[in-house]
C-alpha cells in the first residue's frame, strides 16, 4: 500500500500484527479513530498501554486479575474446596457466565502440545498439585476443550492427582442443548448414548 | 461477560467500539496484545495516540499527510494541472497503487449524502471550485464510487465546475478485467456496449 504518511503507515502496521486484521482492516480501524475525538483515542491507546504495564496474574488461581489474589480466590461466597482447572481466563469468563459454578479455578496457561512444544512444565501444572497437596480439596473439576490437546492434558493430570484420593470429575460431554441429533457427529452421539443420565437428573432447574 | 479484571474490562471495551469489532473478537485482541512484550504494546498504544494527535491534511488537496502539504502535492514529477477528486484517502491509496495517474489529487472527504445528513458544504467543495479557479488546470478527473451518492456528487460537481471551461472527465465505468460477461449485471453491460472502444485503447501496455 501507498500511504501518504509515515503516522498513518505506522498504526496501520501496528493494527495488521493483531490476529485475523488484514491491511485493509488495519486501514479501516484507523481511519475510524482518526474520526473519533483526540481524548477517546487517547483512552483507547492508554487502555492497551496500561493493561499490559498494569495487569497482574492472581497467585493462587493464575487468573487476570487486577490484585495479587483474584477476586473469585478471595470471595468468601466460593467454595475453595472444590477447584475447576481450565485453559484460560476466556474459560474462566465461559464457566462464569453460566452462573452454575460456585467453587474456585486454577488457569493452566495453555494445554499441552508437543506439536508447538508446550510441554507440562510450561504450564502451571506443579502449582495445581501443590494445591491440591497443601490444601484441603474435595473435588477436581478437569473443564478442558475436547480436543486432542485437551485430551492429553486431561489424562497427565488425572495421572498427577489420582494418588490424592480425592474425586476426579471432567465436564459432560453429550448433544448440546438445542442440537439436533441427525446433525451430531457419531463419537459425540454415541458417547451421550454409553453416558446416559436418569431423567430427573437432565431436567434444566 | 464476568471480567476479572477492571484493565482487561476497559481494554475490550475500548477494542469492541471499533468498527466490526464484537466483544468476543475484542477480547481475543486484548489476550493476543497481553502474550506480547511490554515494549511491542506501548508502540502499539502509541501509535495510535500519536498519529490522532499529530496527523495534519493537506492544506492543497486535503489529503492525510504528515506535514503541511502533502508529499504528492510536493512531488515534481507530479503534473499539478490534472487534478483527480476523491471521496477520501483509501481512494488517493487505491489510484496510487495502480502507478498510472500521475497528476495530483482532491479528497472531498465525503459524498453528499442528504440521508446522512451531509450537504456539499460538509465537503472539501468550495476549496476545489477555488483551486480550480485560481490555479491553472487542464482537466478534472472525477474519481468517484459507482453509488447514489456518488452520482449525486458527480453530479453536483459538474454543475459547479462546468463554467470554467475545462475537460471534466469520470474514471471509466464497464466489465471489470477478469469478469465475466454473463455474471454482469445488465446496467454496467448495456453502458459498456454503449461506451464501447476501439480496440487498440483496451490493450494493458
Amino acid at each position: 500500500m501507498n500511504f501518504s504518511s509515515k503516522l498513518l503507515e505506522d498504526a496501520v502496521g501496528e493494527f495488521s500484527k493483531l490476529p485475523g486484521v488484514g491491511q485493509k482492516t488495519a486501514l479501516r480501524l484507523v481511519l475510524h479513530l482518526l474520526n473519533k475525538e483526540q481524548e477517546e483515542v487517547e483512552h483507547f491507546g492508554n487502555a492497551i498501554i496500561r493493561l499490559r504495564k498494569e495487569i497482574k496474574h492472581c497467585n493462587i488461581c493464575h487468573n487476570i486479575s487486577d490484585h495479587n489474589v483474584c477476586e473469585i480466590c478471595t470471595g468468601n461466597k466460593r467454595d475453595k474446596e472444590i477447584i475447576c482447572v481450565v485453559e484460560d481466563t476466556r474459560d474462566v469468563m465461559a464457566v462464569e457466565n453460566t452462573s452454575q459454578y460456585f467453587g474456585v479455578y486454577h488457569v493452566l496457561g495453555g494445554l499441552i502440545s508437543p506439536m508447538d512444544g508446550i510441554g507440562p512444565s510450561d504450564l502451571f501444572i506443579d502449582s495445581l498439585v501443590q494445591r491440591v497437596a497443601t490444601t484441603p480439596v474435595k473435588e477436581v473439576i478437569l473443564a478442558l476443550s475436547a480436543t486432542m490437546e485437551g485430551d492429553t492434558t486431561l489424562f497427565y493430570l488425572y495421572k498427577r492427582l489420582k494418588d490424592f484420593q480425592i474425586p476426579i470429575t471432567t465436564i459432560a460431554r453429550g448433544i448440546a442443548f438445542g442440537g439436533e441429533l441427525e446433525y451430531a457427529d457419531e463419537i459425540t452421539l454415541g458417547r451421550s448414548i454409553v453416558t446416559r443420565v436418569p431423567y430427573e437428573t437432565s431436567i434444566i432447574r
